[in-house]
């Protein structure tokens, strides 16, 4: 069980949105902030560098958003609507052209698995967003 | 001039956006940031402690968003309006939360400024969105 | 596996060090991170919130270092014993610190779990530091 | 006066340390953050990348210490010299090897102007060293 989901269980107040659907979305969150900081490296590490300019980029901003999300989606008790859908729908957008960007070199495994773990946290966003009221 | 300022000014490639109200936002989110952080630590040095709880939550979630919008948009070639449009959005509602809190203990000097940071930075957000296409 | 994990067996070149230690390295900081940033907004929902404060203070620094050290031991190339070294040191030390203070309230599961994601980080620390020529 | 200063002013505990000594090292610190986020983007649009690899590698390190210093810092109350100190060791150290490389690229005005950043964020962590009993 992962940290985010044990630390949800004890909680000391009452959560308003579903803990298992909660946790699921921090740890592809942070999957994917690691998945991203990890990918930029291995771009920087290839021959074809003026093919990767773009994926670093999209990356960089990827482990900056999913970082930001993680955090505030674990402050729960001051969940706040109107700051929380668009962050959510920013951080599935952010995901999603990564995803996109590193599906194009899905040849080279280290952004196979980047695409792969793009794909998941732009999944749990949206699935979060349409549980949030 | 900030650093945001003349890294602007010797960026390799043109701009798509004023370059003032850019280095004008990024320097409002790091002040704004950096106010935040400082206010956590402060209102966790009050005695009225159960009074501070809301506000060192929306000043750690204000914190964490206003560090990755800025770095966000401190990468400038790829800007993606489907993802930086909803962050602004989701930036400047934070801010909002952060200073309405914050001036409600307007009576303690951390407290004014760190509102005092959290408006002009939602100011700033604002601006950006409105001269984004 | 974990993506820390996934991401460093598909890396272009070689390491220097043990994947093994390193990936559990840096998903111990990962886990360390997000349980101190979780255990932060359960402290502020205590009633005795007084007793909590160094506990909050411990879980931020720790947030902080955590998630700084995973990224920079994610950057394998340009690995820097001068650099790496004390901020490992730092690390560990931190997560020392906030691992003996949340065992004070171990009787708060939320405590408990966050001690023991600091041993287990502290320990990981202690150990890459000790492979580290 | 920057927010770091404002927020020191207002701190309702007394410091033990100089209080514009550490404004100055959080400004440092805050301003080399910007400065390396920046570069990182501008040698990424430089056409000779494959000679900006190393320097985007240590700019994204010094970014990652350089936050985490300078939140760690503005947190007063529980200082703790054991993780304080090698933490701005590992700083300082980051940030020279950063400085130099951008050193190398001095005719790029933005890796001349990160150069600077990191050289005076170095000196503020070793003054603030220095001064830390």
């Amino acid at each position: 069980m992962s940290y985010a989901r044990q630390m949800l269980d004890t909680y000391p107040r009452t959560l308003n949105v579903d803990a298992d659907m909660l946790a699921a979305t921090i740890d592809a969150l942070s999957d994917c902030a690691q998945a991203c900081i990890a990918d930029t490296d291995a771009d920087l590490s290839e021959d074809n560098l003026a093919e990767m300019v773009k994926c670093i980029r999209l990356c960089l901003n990827c482990t900056d958003i999913c970082t930001a999300t993680a955090g505030i989606l674990s402050r729960l008790a001051e969940y706040d609507a109107d700051a929380t859908r668009p962050l959510l729908e920013a951080c599935a957008a952010t995901c999603k052209s990564c995803g996109d960007e590193c599906e194009q070199h899905a040849h080279m495994p280290h952004c196979r698995i980047c695409a792969d773990a793009c794909r998941r946290c732009e999944r749990a966003c949206r699935d979060l967003l349409g549980a949030l009221k």
